[in-house]
Formats: C-alpha cells, structure tokens, sequence
C-alpha cells in the first residue's frame, strides 16, 4: 500500500496527480499544516524536514520506501513504474532538468510571492517587487520553451509537466493579483495550461486532498 | 569531451565537485554573472533559464546531452558512471530526497538570505529575519540528520552531501554574519563539513573556477 501524507497545496497535488495517472491504489492522510501539524513527531518519523507532501510505499523497491520531498517522490513513482520519465537517453535528462526548474526555481520563488504578496500582513514593496519580477521571468521562460514544444520536456507529458501545473494553475488564481496579465500576454504558456489541466487525472489530482 | 559552464557560485561549484570526484575530464567556460554573461544568446542556447551552471557532454548516454539545473547535471553525471547514487532501492531515493531538498530548500532559502542580507542596498529586517530564521532551522533539519548518520544520505558520500556543501560551507563565511553562531552550536554539522571539506576533489571542486 502506498500513503500520501499532503495537504491542499502545489507541493502536495503534484504527487496526487501522478498517483492518479498512473492509477494506483493510495491512501492519503491529511497534515493539516495550518493547525501545525507537520510537528507532529509522528510525521517527523516520514519527512525529516516537517513538510508535506511525504509518501511511504510498503511494497517499494528494496522494500519499504519512507520519501520525503516531491521531486524525489515523482522520480520514485516515475522508476517504480517505468512512466513520465524515460529511462535513459537524452529525454530523461531533459525531463529532470525541468523538473529540477521547478523544484528550485518555479516553485520556491512562486512560494516568496505567495508569502510576502498574500500571507504577509506587512506589505513590502521591495519584496513584493523582487519576487513578482522573478515570477514573470519564469513565466516566460516557460513561454519560450512551449513556444516550441508540446510539453515542458519535449514531445512527451512528463513528469516535469506534473510538478510544474499546480504552480503555474496558481499564477492566474492565487497569484493572479501579481501575474494574471503575464499569463494572460503567454499564449503557449495558455495553451499548456488548457491541456494539461484537462486531463482527467489532474482534475481528480488536484481535488486531493478532500477537507 | 564535456563543458562546464560555471562561475564562483555553490551552485556552479557543485558540478565541479562531482567532476573532480570523477576525475573526469572537463573544459570550463566562465560565465561572468557580473557582467551580466548569462544573457548571450549563445548561452541561452545552452541554458534557457539563463543560469549556471550548464554542461555539454559531447559523449552522452544516446548522443549528445546539453544539460542545466544542477541538480539534474549531478544525476545525469552520477547515472554516466555508476557513481554517488545507488542505482535501485531505498538508498537511491534517500539520495534524491536529500538532494531534492537541497534543490528546493537549502538553495533558495540561503540565497535569498544572501539577496537581502548581503546584497541588497536596502536592508528590509523583515526579511533578514525571514531568510535568517529559515536557514537556521534547515541547518537543524541537517544537524538531527547527521547526528545519527555520516552523510546526509546514510552511510555513504553521495551527490546530496556534493550539493549541500558548496552551500553549508557558505554558512560560516559569505553568511557567517547571520548564521555563523548557528552552525557553531551544531557539532554533527560541523563535523561533517570539516569531513566532506577536507576531501581534495572537493577542495579542487571549490576553486573552478579560476577568474
């Protein structure tokens, strides 16, 4: 059986959305991160750095696989099953880079602009400034890149596709105060956002968890 | 024949590292992110995310690879040689977790420490206090690690410990100001820099490059 402990973030739907398109049976358990309950000792145990999403899968590779971090864990799925993620050759090394993107770059600085520009009562422009800025630079790095491809990673959904969705889904919704109109200027960035977000799997993904 | 693309960074240093440790042979190419090096179109090419470090290997697993993100060049580096990543079971993916949250954590929170700490003309105490107090509490997350484990990713030197140092070692220099007194009072963490920090192809890692 595998455990999806997550909660109604990016972060977690990502992992919920791979579990869904590859079909396999999951059990999530809820970590309220608003009540605090990623400091749980309980879930210290399952992921060491007190964040969700983390995945324990007893019928893993070698045995019982604890996992923390969601670009781990959708690498983890991805071998485990032979899916979103070529084995070898030069698309596998293109779908980790962008996945790598957005793991340190799409999803930490989309995560600044959500605190100091939603989260934060003190208003700091400069901060406010810095990250939105970023956040349309990535916007259109990823206009460039669709520009030219079907997907983040070449001509295949991947799972770079999966981790960056549930960000990006956010710069018109969350974020969209910062960078609805950037969006809004990045036709292939807008296409992409149509297709992947109609995929059966990402609805029910991003549905997870229920509370 | 690989090329490294770098400049006197953790990130880029990370790739050099792992190179030495290799002992592979490599060519360097500096990109001056002072002087704004990273915006040539001939290293867009390369890097679409106009960011070191990048690496072309001429010779790569199904022809040539042309790679960023470093985290995705330290695997594809490790999966070219069979080294410093478990091919299969529970040791690989603790690898790729702690790799990951060096990727997506330890990276961006030191670097936006670094932004509003060191670099930015305006001090925003808010912010300081932000990154401060975040980087403090991932260098908890590494001492609770390391004090019941050699390397980050158990037993064994792998390309999560190569990924954290360029960046730990920061914490007592670059960042000492504000985090200097917080790896003092963490001996498994010191410990383990002093240990990863005397290996030579770490310290041969950490002069590339030369400029």
């Amino acid at each position: 059986m595998i455990t999806l402990y997550t909660f109604t973030t990016p972060n977690g739907r990502k992992v919920s959305i791979l579990l869904e398109e590859l079909g396999l049976p999951y059990e999530t358990k809820v970590i309220d991160i608003s009540k605090g309950e990623q400091f749980d000792p309980a879930f210290l145990a399952v992921s060491p750095n007190n964040k969700i999403p983390a995945l324990v899968d007893d019928d893993g590779d070698g045995g019982k696989v604890a996992l923390f971090e969601s670009g781990a864990i959708l690498t983890y799925l991805a071998e485990k099953t032979g899916r979103f993620l070529p084995a070898s050759g030069p698309a596998r090394y293109e779908t980790l880079a962008w996945l790598h993107w957005q793991i340190g770059g799409l999803g930490p600085m989309f995560g600044q602009l959500g605190f100091f520009g939603v989260f934060s009562k003190e208003k700091i422009p400069t901060a406010i400034k810095r990250y939105s800025e970023e956040a349309d630079r990535l916007l259109g790095v990823m206009e460039r890149r669709l520009a030219s491809n079907t997907y983040l990673a070449g001509d295949d959904y991947s799972i770079a596709d999966i981790a960056v969705y549930p960000w990006a889904a956010n710069a018109s919704t969350f974020l969209g105060e910062f960078l609805g109109e950037s969006v809004a200027a990045k036709p292939a960035v807008r296409r992409w956002l149509e297709n992947v977000g109609s995929r059966p799997a990402v609805q029910r993904g991003m549905a997870v968890p229920k509370v």
